[in-house]
């Protein structure tokens, strides 16, 4: 019998709980004893570090009798409580917050692993990169990170085995975000649409597909900070996502208008002035018997990376994409002219905790 | 410092000489201590095993001094020799054999994982499939064979993580013969070509696509084979590749041919007298406005396994594809209507090696 893993658990918000739903179904789950959103934090009691907290979500968990309720806990003293446990232990971030990935090295040392879909730990200064990595040696401890770019697709994990085995990756290209995905392929379909651009993204909005602000998707920071971990990973030494060019797609005018509700509501209204601009990039694309994407790419040779819209051929399979897919090529020496190609959702609850729960499982057979 | 992992290694064809060529290169490598082909097997001496058998072709190791050298071992003395090494063990088989194959039982009890791009063992009756999972874990032994289906894609590992996070696959759909894919997108590309069938697989066989025998292609066996393997990974108990409906494109009066070299030139001369049959089956799909593909595919809800002919839209994925590419669709509850895709060269000696060199790195981490 292997002995027992434990578990902490920080986020309930979408990932959070649909990675709750998956891990209470999972046969051999580890013992969960943090569970931690914003403001409160359930822990199973110590010294026995029992009963474990049940993973179904947050209000049966936060009704369990005989769990110890606190505040928010900061990262040193959630690492001081998870390496007490009786057991090798693993972290779950399931938010997006800078501050607690900042503090993962600290985790690390102490033999904690990482498994989390946030990409900021991985995508701020190459510094903090390397400190991951080496605390992570220096602990016996392992990092997990597959949802940080394409959700629940086998991104990362191909990238990796591409490199592990001596492949030489001479380029990386594709669509990462869900939303700019959603954007061009309902603006500019094969074979034409008759939208405009602002349409478009107030019709996003309404569907959820984008952030309450949806300059935080047009600035295309969501998909520099994917390129700069898959750059990372091929082996460039990206010091930041502000190292390359990114093209962002909001309208300069409206750059500084406040993230405030009332900012928001301005910049919706105001979007429609810059129509023409957007329709004449599409047309120009379309005259020449193409359609526009926003797309991320990584010449691994150059040590280029970039961000921005591109043209792309009718048959090509980027402009053939549907919905908010996203699709990631990998050009390699092995594969030849015709790239390793991984395609399909790569944003949502669901499918964005598959990837976290499949790396949980990957660390647990690795620490058993 | 972990304790060193022995590796035991049979096979030097394609498949073998450039993992060989890969398994050289890696840092951090297991300990080569046998290395067989058909009729000679070199073994590092006992009892020190040691030294180790450099990795880099079998010319370089068969004339490297102080190595032991035997003709074929069976499975049993092979088996008994690496259980002795003093470290865990693994056995890469790098053969197409059957007869090895029927062995995995014996190694894995003995505690020796198993990796390999050999279908034979994962496709044959399900009995010794539900044998080998079960040595594997009695002897707390590993078993990874992601290069049985679609070579180094990521195909197996999608499907093993889409299960065991608990999604339901719904149905898997693709073209996984190189051979197969070459030839019909040679043959019937969107756009139309004005080529015989014959002619397409007499230039598949001069390039090398196809088995010494095209009929070993064309009689589905080769998809067959590796769709039981995703049906069983999927959930289904499919008893044997013969359980399900297998389309052969040989016509029926060339396959009693035999095998001979005599017997396949006989077949190369009179394949066209059936291009009549082809050319029609082409002509009525693209009167419908398709193309014919060569597909597999599995229903897990109907848990119906087809594997033959089939019309496509010329705007689909599948109809899109070139060269000799794979592409593999996972239709799932959480990816809904667009599927999860994996799609690049699912043939080739290095892409093929790279998946066992990947897939040794994965089990040598779970070892340690």
């Amino acid at each position: 019998m292997s002995s027992p893993i434990y578990l902490g658990v920080i986020g309930v918000g979408g990932v959070g709980t649909s990675f709750l739903h998956q891990l209470a179904r999972l046969p051999n789950a580890p013992k969960l004893i943090l569970l931690a959103r914003s403001s409160q934090t359930l822990l199973s009691p110590t010294p026995s570090y029992s009963p474990a907290i049940p993973a179904a979500d947050w209000k049966t968990a936060s009704t369990t009798p005989s769990l110890t309720t606190k505040g928010a806990l900061s990262p040193d003293e959630i690492a001081a409580y998870l390496s007490s446990a009786p057991g090798r232990s693993i972290l779950v971030d399931n938010t997006s917050d800078p501050k607690l990935a900042a503090s993962y090295p600290v985790f690390l040392r102490q033999g904690i692993s990482i498994v989390t879909p946030n990409k900021k730990g991985f995508s701020s200064d190459f510094s903090h990169w390397k400190d991951i990595f080496e605390s992570a040696a220096q602990g016996k401890a392992l990092v997990y990170h597959e949802s940080t770019v394409g959700a629940g697709l086998p991104v990362l994990s191909t990238l990796k085995d591409l490199v592990a085995t001596g492949d030489e990756v001479t380029r990386i290209e594709g669509v990462f975000s869900g939303t700019l995905s959603f954007l061009f392929n309902t603006f500019a379909p094969v074979g034409g649409a008759d939208k405009q651009w602002s349409d478009v993204v107030i019709q996003a909005k309404e569907l959820g597909y984008t952030e309450p602000d949806p300059r935080d998707d047009l600035n295309g920071m969501d998909v520099a900070r994917k390129l700069t971990i898959l750059a990372r990973i091929a082996g460039l030494e990206v010091q930041s996502p502000d190292s390359f060019p990114i093209e962002s797609l909001i309208p300069a005018p409206l750059a500084g208008l406040p993230s405030s509700a009332d900012g928001i509501a301005q910049f919706i209204t105001r979007l429609p002035e810059f129509d023409g601009e957007m329709a004449a990039i599409k047309e120009t694309a379309e005259k020449q018997g193409k359609v526009v994407r926003y797309v991320g790419s990584i010449d691994v040779k150059s040590k280029e990376v970039r961000v921005g819209l591109q043209q792309f051929d009718q048959d090509s399979a980027i402009a053939g994409l549907k919905g908010s897919d996203n699709i990631i090529s990998f050009y390699t020496r092995r594969y030849g002219s015709n790239p390793l190609i991984v395609q399909g959702a790569g944003a949502g609850g669901d499918v964005t905790a598959m990837g976290v729960t499949a790396d949980l499982l990957k660390v647990m057979e690795r620490l058993h």
